[in-house]
């Protein structure tokens, strides 16, 4: 057996840990026989959930850590003073070399701010994006940056285009992906002052596929695989996206209970109606990666099920299998 | 009776001219007694169109211009060569003081530019926001700017905030109307450069009710009134609200044509959900008004139906009659 991927899991964040995070890392390892996972959290409330569990002893194992996180402390000052929390225990695992990879459910602020300090930035990475996938009507897209670097600059952005083709070419098996850059036209002559001096190098960029702009409207089609922008508009793009759905499912509800015809209907259309749009929800990607950084650091919603979260630790399997950060190296040094 | 509302129409723009531009026009002046609408554009073709309807021939002119502003035309260039293009001499009548508003379907660009350049801006206004308003769960609200000042600064945006809720108050009738600028999460101290710069502008500002920053996700909700952001934010917003709709009515349509319950079922809810999913359209407002100009400006869907064009011009009744401009210079001078 080649060596074991190690993931080391946040126990004690999101809103559902640790059943969720101890579930979820107990179907993990049922699925996978590469990996092994390191449960960091509360040790007497860690075991307790694991007990409920039959599963290989061998491959889950608890790192005793105090302190939690809470998601609304100030970060910086969260993974400066609460050395032994769950989030910068497993982040320095990563940073020793002890663990491949991190997952958490918990506190965005702190997992992106450990990701830069604790795990550290690639040699010549000089911003860790956070990219999620999206949902689109052909699959999925990389939605790259969403949230680490607000204000990001020109090169920033290029640098992304790189770490967002490499992953959704070898974890995704994306061919030769399609890249574009958010934008408020097609023109190239568009664009605030960012754009404007991102889309050149974009163009003369040699080793991505970058087909232009893309205004948001054409998002959610799938009309690129990888959409570049500075993490400002990621992040509003990617809560539009939860927002209008969410609003659009009240209004459509609300239309189905107006009388007894369309109740009627409603009962006919409702298992398959909601099957079609469990393909069109953020949650079976399993959490956005961190890309950049010495170990894979992945961020999972903190209302993460067990299946997020299991979902969540096999990508890490694969990212590490197919040695993304190595190969983001390279493409950067290019 | 008192004086009329006199509407300039750009009866050549928009994918459907002259017939939505004309039907339009006659549909609103049988609405609203208090209207004058003239119809700029090629005399022939509109008279042509006018010859099916019967109408008060006072209250209907036609004004020749020869020359038409195609929508992919670079607009600075278009605005000063084709002065006697349907959108430079409409809005010329405007700078006259021959009409009191200008409405078109045709070239955003040529629009945007001219509203700033032959309208020309009130006293005191630095930048002409575009502001749509959008369809929430509790109605609409005003997204303000979304598509003039890309890389606007601070004080723009609290002009902004200030137009905006003179536009609520008087046109929509809301009184006090809750103001909250575009962040990627709720503490005061999150946000881009330009953010931190304006929110302890806004949080400052005492003629208007501020309430903080709002989430992207939260704008479907309708959880504020009027939405504050630059250009390339708003843009972003308006366009991903397209966009996951379009989509998300795709995923649902293909459910529904899953098997033969299904069809069923969605024969059952057709109607109810078309008037539930009318609701929550773009088009029902009846295009967006660019504010802080000389005279109403107002910009429709280059898709824009004879309905839409009968609310964009009825909308510049309200907005004279209100002495909107009046109460924005008032505002901002404060």
């Amino acid at each position: 057996m080649s060596e074991l991927v190690r993931v080391a899991v946040d126990a004690m964040g999101g809103d559902n840990a640790p059943f969720v995070t101890v579930k979820g890392a107990v179907d993990a390892i049922k699925e996978s026989d590469a990996l092994k996972v390191f449960l960091v959290g509360q040790e007497s409330a860690v075991n307790e959930e694991l007990a409920k569990y039959d599963y290989d002893k061998n491959r889950i194992e608890v790192v005793n850590a105090t302190e939690i996180i809470e998601m609304a402390e100030p970060p910086v000052m969260a993974i400066r003073t609460k050395k032994d929390s769950s989030i910068v225990k497993a982040m320095y695992m990563v940073n020793h070399g002890e663990a491949d990879a991190y997952v958490s459910a918990g506190s965005t602020g702190a997992t992106l701010v450990g990701g830069q300090v604790i795990v550290g930035r690639l040699k010549g990475v000089d911003r860790a994006p956070l990219a999620p996938l999206i949902p689109t009507e052909k699959g999925s897209s990389l939605l790259i940056d969403c949230g680490a670097n607000v204000d990001a600059r020109s090169n920033h952005l290029v640098q992304f285009a790189k770490m967002g083709t490499v992953y959704m070419e070898n974890v995704m098996g994306k061919k030769n992906p399609t890249v574009a850059i958010v934008n408020i036209g097609a023109e190239e002559e568009k664009g605030n002052a960012l754009v404007k001096e991102t889309f050149p190098l974009l163009k003369n960029c040699p080793d991505i596929n970058f087909i232009g702009s893309i205004e948001a409207r054409d998002i959610p089609a799938g009309e690129a695989d990888i959409i570049v922008c500075e993490a400002f508009t990621g992040n509003v793009i990617l809560k539009m996206y939860e927002g209008v759905a969410k609003s659009m499912m009240h209004v459509i509800k609300k239309g189905l209970m107006s009388n007894l015809k369309t109740k009627i209907g409603a009962l006919l259309i409702k298992n398959d109606l909601k099957k079609s749009l469990a393909d069109y929800s953020m949650d079976q990607y399993g959490g956005a990666p961190m890309l950049g950084l010495k170990g894979l650091v992945v961020k999972t919603h903190g209302s993460a099920n067990e299946v997020e979260v299991k979902n969540s630790i096999l990508q890490c399997v694969t990212f590490t299998q197919q040695k993304i950060s190595e190969k983001i190296s390279e493409k950067i040094s290019q």
